[in-house]
């Protein structure tokens, strides 16, 4: 019943937990982990901007902000079940589009249908913009997972998330993940030496990849 | 690898929180869920046993106590997705039958094979046993919204748990589904007086439905 | 050390609780609360921009994400003080600008230094994007208080947040203020008849302050 | 007032924690535990079974679901009170029966009363299936301390109660205890490696005891 | 092993939550409850004094912070099971007294065993620091059951806890007792206004007792 | 409003939270940390007494049980903001100072106005009483720091809290600071030779500071 309806739903992600079933030292919101998605993506885009790659900012602010919207309708799915088919994970993002379509109709007025369908569209593309928020998306997953096993935690289920967002990022083609690869990982490696786990070794056959 | 890991797995269950995203005064776990689940089930065919109906009790102890278990491998999965569209439902259930099979093949000795296929095969057959778990499981749904709606939750999705756990409960035909309507319904709706929300008339439009 | 640093020290704002010290049926953090300000912006904006005023949408994003990023240095001032004496008021603000001075010329990397200057800088100023940023932020301070009046908190602090906030957002002029007065907050009044408070009377009372 | 007043009284089980006072990384409710001792001494009993020995479900099903419903009346007692004595502990036993059968006389309809007398009476008799309760009990005390331990826990009363667990375990002539120490005992400990605690030692002491 | 594992043992009261089982929209820890029980008795003894009744300060302040120091040792033991047989509370009492002994003559060298054996003794004799000790400790009893009803609690356990800690407080002859019954007790009643529950009733008929 | 309202703001320090924005293990709310302070001081002048030092304990009551009560007017303010300058420190207190003689001036009644402008003073001073009070906070925060580092917390934030703790107390001219150097903190440090970070060399240097 209008934009109101939007503005409320916004709070039901800060009760979805992300990575839900794990034991973990510190739970993180589906939207803390949003803000700091676009933090990372802000600065990712002055990188890539310092570069001299154009940046579309507005597309950037809406992909980023915007990128786990649709966790209000379909609530939290576990990776392993998205990626068990090619076949079950078509179908459950067409259940999501369908679902957050479903609300536009029902909920937006007339005036705004366009800019939210626009808004609330997977960001992901091969864009230098969908490219970006690929990166901040991992990287968030990169912190969250290296933050448990550095306190300790031996949940198997952090080391495989470390590892497989480290692979996606390296494989992305932008100089932001150089920056990430020179820059960022290597200081996040050197505070891990009090950890039972081996970060290092990880980081290495992740990158060797 | 191993009984071993079945048995700590069942400690992930306490740390998924039912009906994820909406705001509720108390939460709670799948086990804690899953401990009514067996408790409401055990008195409830303690009824149909009164009543001469025969109970096998071996089956009931496998299928309620194991009905919630392969929410471990599927995680939340909110209820409007699940009946979104009949293909959808037939494939998440293909899905988790799937990972079940798949984590037995994999854990579970070869001699225990059998007995855990059979006690995490999906439990809401028409059988006696099958309909009492699936009154015991609505119960506890019936439970967990009265208590919200009772301490002043506004939430709208409470009042639609509430009624449509009802609305199944009531077209099972059993003894026990009777006891609840006589007895036990009309207590719970006695302490309904301080709520905002006039449970007593959702309560009769949902027995009229 | 560099923008390790930096994207480490995003985590510390989820455990920042806004509005310490009083009783809530729900908390919001920092980075929760920057989420949603986010969010209203990117929709307040649109409406500034369907009424033909250029948007600036690099510094909206600027200046909406990171608004809060200063409460990691100066942690929760409560408001009472902040706003005790102009003198005082002055003397904090000089001293959050400080710290983020110190932090980004000890952390961040030179070529940088200027991007995170803009960025952490103070963003409500009289820009079209700074009194979005004070609509959005105030917005939800809205949010937050009429969500806990409308559960039944009788605390006197979310009345007088509430009634505070909604003065300084129909003193802005805006399209979009325009707007949350004539369609949005309609809405959310409407949702209050269940509260033992009058949300309405209040909310009329501040509107014709 | 009936079967309903029964029903309402499992919820208190989900806020009473085990082992109150002492540190945990992770907490566990009295309910969650029950499920966990349900579902150990459902496998402990297939165990049996699989060698011939005959297993009463109904009564494994009604002693081990309700074993600590009892709480509900005198809450957490520590452990060490209740072994301090005696003549305290048979004292403190008479007046938890005293409690529960109070409730029944007075919550639970005629009809059922012999039937909730049955089920909420001491269930580790030395059947075969108050041997497996007993098994199940300590099996989750080993879980629950064993965690805590390999997270880094240093709280000496968990390195107690593991120790003492496994002792009272393996002094049960059972089946199911000569699979638990020969494969699942073994996995567990193979688990422990990252532990700054030696629980390999521990187990060790404990079974040579 | 000294005064530093007195020390150290005191951070388990803060793990230690009062009224447990029973649901409540805000907890309080042991230490937080004998924190208020210091603050109040403070005050109630400055107007004991200022009617000129001598206070045995030194005596008060250790009576008031150690009052719930056994709980250390016996843990939560509902209310109900204590009183349930004078038998069982003398008992409980003398388990707790040893406890404690135990506690002293193992831990705390000799040259302070006396003082600590002073310290925590049974405080609530019939000194006026005895009696206003246990003003102090039923008045937080009242704090905490109003606090919860005014917020819309249902459960009948806070009515009693409410009932019962007043009529205990109007039955001790102090000066204190008067000026609580006549503006503190008053004040807080008249916040009662929107509580569902009518706790003006309520405390006219404990007073009328 | 009178002597009730004071009374009912003592429930605020249980939901502040000490060092707010770090990451911790186990929180402490301010009024948990008030009432560890009032015990450890009770030892510490008990030390002072035995050693023939007299001590006033109306006003060690009175400065150890009130000293953090100005948090509640000023929140959580992290120390680094408190100490970045003398001049910002000097205007903080005063703003406090100013905060609490308002709070007396509007809702302490006549007669308990000097009282409680004497108890809530900054109680600081070089009296005996002060300078216990000063090592008894400061020995809380060597606590908190040590149980942090000695699971496995590796914030930095903890190292410094410690250090600094320790080197202010050994400054302080007590008995009681003797008596803690020599047998309690050799105590504390034996417990640490599991934790990954060196607490007997940080402790060192404290000490040789």
């Amino acid at each position: 019943m209008g934009i109101h309806t939007y503005f409320q739903s916004l709070n039901d992600l800060e009760r979805i937990i992300r990575c839900p079933g794990k034991f973990k030292f510190e739970e993180h919101s589906v939207s803390a982990h949003s803000w700091k998605v676009v933090q990372y993506a802000k600065t990712l885009a002055d990188i890539e901007e310092s570069k001299g790659v154009p940046v579309d900012w507005k597309k950037l602010y809406e992909i980023t902000s915007s990128h786990d919207y649709g966790e209000i309708f379909i609530g939290d799915i576990k990776t392993p079940v998205k990626h068990s088919s090619l076949e079950l994970r078509a179908m459950l993002q067409k259940v999501e589009e369908g679902m957050i379509a479903h609300f536009i109709d029902e909920h937006i007025p007339e005036e705004f249908k366009h800019i939210f369908r626009r808004q609330l569209r997977e960001g992901k593309d091969n864009s230098v913009e969908g490219l970006i928020l690929e990166v901040a998306d991992k990287m968030d997953q990169v912190y969250e997972a290296f933050t448990e096993l550095q306190r300790g935690n031996t949940e198997k289920e952090f080391v495989t998330m470390y590892r497989e967002a480290l692979i996606k990022i390296k494989n992305i083609r932008l100089h932001c993940v150089d920056y990430f690869l020179e820059y960022i990982l290597p200081d996040m490696v050197n505070e891990a030496s009090h950890s039972p786990i081996d970060i290092r070794k990880i980081t290495n056959e992740a990158l060797a990849f």
